[in-house]
């Protein structure tokens, strides 16, 4: 008899877990069944970006979404709505860029190229031309050095097309935009452009994010489109070959803006917070619909459904609508900011920031331990085409590391083979986003949000 | 000593076994690299879908895409390439096929509803006028069938939104679309309208093929754009509609139709055959581009891949551009029927017909041994987006199966949320295809192709 009330409890445990897997399967199941008949993500991202259009944190636009995310997430029924003020870089583009070659080999002509400055990048002073030095990688930069003064160089940061996860070669080239211009000048360079970060067989110029080293000249910097940074690089790689540009960017004084965040009061635990959000900003020259506006819709459609569903949290559980990513990531230092000042106790964060694409899963940052707890909720997630990976988070939710160690920071990681096609071009509109993906992955982020919330993070 | 003796054997399998799957991964990332890098697919697909255009079987165009399949195979360096004749259906459009509102309750009104004939159907030999009757199940259409007489039938052959895999949702649907004509006719009905099968929020119609009972008379059938269908069943479902409608749909002669045959052969197992293909043909209101210009281009690909790793097969490798799957499936039953003439032996066939998105897996059908196998191969796949399932095969392969009853037949598994949005509609084009989602299909293609070569399909 020993024995069998040895394994009795074991017994139990087993019967108890199967009921629960099973209790959640079904609530996970009604939770796509409300999303995916009734879902109204792609609407609101029809407002967002159609009625509203770009929001640069700063613009009209962008102040405009503050207004409508907050009202939209009080018609949807959440406890509390209220807005955390933050300052953010007020940036301007201030003009139509322009790029041309205007001569090959001492042959004049005059061949406009498609042309982004970079976001944060200064104004060229009026019309800038010199001779392009053509580099592809920051080790030419160096050992060439000597011959870069007073040229305009040109940056062949290309995606390495065979990686698959394409966020790796975005990593990768990444470098040449953010702090181009400022490597470049360090050796006397006048201006900078690049090979836009982009998949696209297209030659949509990509902006972007850049940040100037206050040690050396703030030149200017242009994103070309791709088939346009080709052509200059074969050019300038065989012979010489000068380029015109002129760019208008300028800072106005730092803008009021405001992360906007939704609560549903916790039952149990209303003092530990569940996090889930993206950024309400985007770059100007497009919709911002899948970057992202479709982490914003994908945030406020995951209240949605747990308000349909009737379902009472246990833990606080936050929606949080993100100020400034871009440009500046003062939303996320904000909330993090206020978190710090507030004491609050947060559990786990979610982030959608990668795009409105088919899921593929939810990327998790947990130790082995931990870890082990959360992988097994994959058969949940299966049926949603999702599992769970190591690894995750994003760049407005980290800051919140900083405040609480032991928080587990996550991601919704979409397919990727499309997201650098269209991510800071003007091709990123409402037109390409598709429903059933970004709906399909707000399912996702409403079940990780509501496992999260039924069994905490702890092993 | 003993002990050991009789583990060496083992652990010189584990060895040898691990060093396969080294070699193999190595091999599959040499695929992915050239396919990612220099593939050709997507501009075989331009030169398809924009200078041929809708290859419906018995048209010029479909005659075009044979010579330029041939042409094509050869140059990317096939050892040889021929034609497979076959007689396929030669069915006609013949006009602007029209559908409207005309009343409402008494009261008149002229709303043109967004109309396609389905394939196969015959004209209405002039406008017909009716009643509708708005039915949403066959069990409905059976249990009302004395209204039925004299009536133009609605079917609201709606998807299932919440059927995450689409093909699911097709598979209920798709009845009314096949034989929703002949069931309506036999109660007397003058033509039938239904709700396209369509995931999209668009109001595109879907066109698709259709069969007629030869019991009963030979009524128009329409498929109508997603909108106006539920406008029109919402209306007659609550009063009196009376509808127009008008098609011209005819056939001529049986036209002479050719699949596209080329092969590397066997330098081990000349005789034994592994296929894979696509189709050529498609229907006449769109480019066929994801149905199934996709599935040819991979297919394309894959020998393109092969040659340009100088890569010798051991098995004889065939790759097929069939001829005729939409509106008669005669490409792949006389690939089969000429297999058993010639009594080929067929171990393997692997079709692309699921349109050009992401993969997300390669669907095997085979045994619970066979299949322990094959799932094996999962890890070498990962790296790609893709695995093995269980089940899998194509319509145009499948008759094989009753040539040689032990073939393994498998399918590409793309990512299907995006597939019925413009399957057989008119947005079935190009732009709609993504490069890299197309090109990552043909490397899990080729990948299976390798592995299935290499170790062959028994357990």
């Amino acid at each position: 008899m020993k024995k069998y009330f040895t394994l009795l409890p074991l017994l139990l445990m087993a019967l108890v877990g199967h009921g629960q897997q099973k209790s959640d399967s079904l609530f996970i199941k009604q939770i796509s069944d409300e999303i995916m008949r009734h879902g109204k993500a792609y609407d609101l991202l029809y407002e967002l970006t159609k009625k509203i259009g770009g929001r640069l944190a700063g613009s009209p636009q962008q102040q405009n979404a503050v207004i409508w995310g907050k009202r939209n997430l009080e018609a949807l029924g959440a406890d509390k709505v209220f807005l955390q003020a933050c300052k953010t870089p007020n940036w301007k583009r201030g003009g139509n860029d322009f790029a041309a070659i205007v001569g090959v080999n001492g042959q004049a002509r005059m061949q406009p190229l498609a042309a982004l400055a970079l976001g944060n990048s200064l104004g060229s002073n009026g019309l800038l031309e010199a001779e392009v030095i053509a580099l592809s990688s920051m080790e030419e930069l160096e050992k060439r050095q000597t011959e870069i003064k007073g040229k305009i160089v040109y940056f062949h940061s290309v995606f390495d097309p065979t990686k698959i996860q394409t966020f790796r070669a975005y990593g990768e080239s990444g470098v040449f935009r953010r702090s181009g211009a400022s490597r470049a000048a360090k050796y006397g360079a006048v201006g900078i452009l690049i090979h836009s970060l982009s998949t696209a067989p297209d030659n949509a110029p990509h902006t972007g994010s850049m940040v100037y080293d206050e040690a050396y000249p703030k030149i200017p910097a242009i994103a070309l489109g791709p088939h346009d940074a080709q052509e200059l690089y074969e050019l300038a790689k065989k012979g010489t070959v000068r380029a015109q540009m002129q760019t208008y960017g300028y800072f106005l004084p730092d803008a009021d803006e405001h992360n906007v965040v939704a609560e549903l009061k916790g039952s149990e635990f209303p003092d530990q917070y569940i996090t889930l959000g993206g950024h309400l900003d985007s770059w100007d020259v497009n919709e911002g619909a899948h970057d992202d506006g479709a982490g914003i819709v994908q945030t406020m459609e995951v209240l949605r459904v747990l308000k349909a569903l009737n379902y009472k949290p246990k833990h606080t559980i936050r929606f949080v609508l993100f100020a400034n990513e871009e440009n500046g990531m003062r939303g996320g230092n904000e909330y993090a900011n206020q978190a710090k000042l507030k004491q609050e106790n947060h559990l786990f964060a979610l982030e959608s920031d990668e795009g409105g694409f088919t899921p593929r899963s939810i990327g998790i940052s947990a130790s082995k331990e931990s870890f082990a707890k959360f992988q097994a909720w994959t058969p949940l997630l299966k049926p949603y085409g999702s599992e769970v990976t190591l690894g995750g988070g994003g760049a407005d939710i980290n800051p919140l590391a900083a405040v609480n160690p032991s928080i587990v920071l996550a991601g919704l990681v979409p397919d990727s083979q499309r997201y650098f096609d269209l991510h800071h071009a003007k091709t990123d509109v409402f037109e390409n986003v598709n429903k059933r993906e970004l709906h399909l992955g707000a399912v996702n982020m409403a079940a990780i949000v509501y496992l999260i919330d039924q069994y905490g993070v702890n092993p």
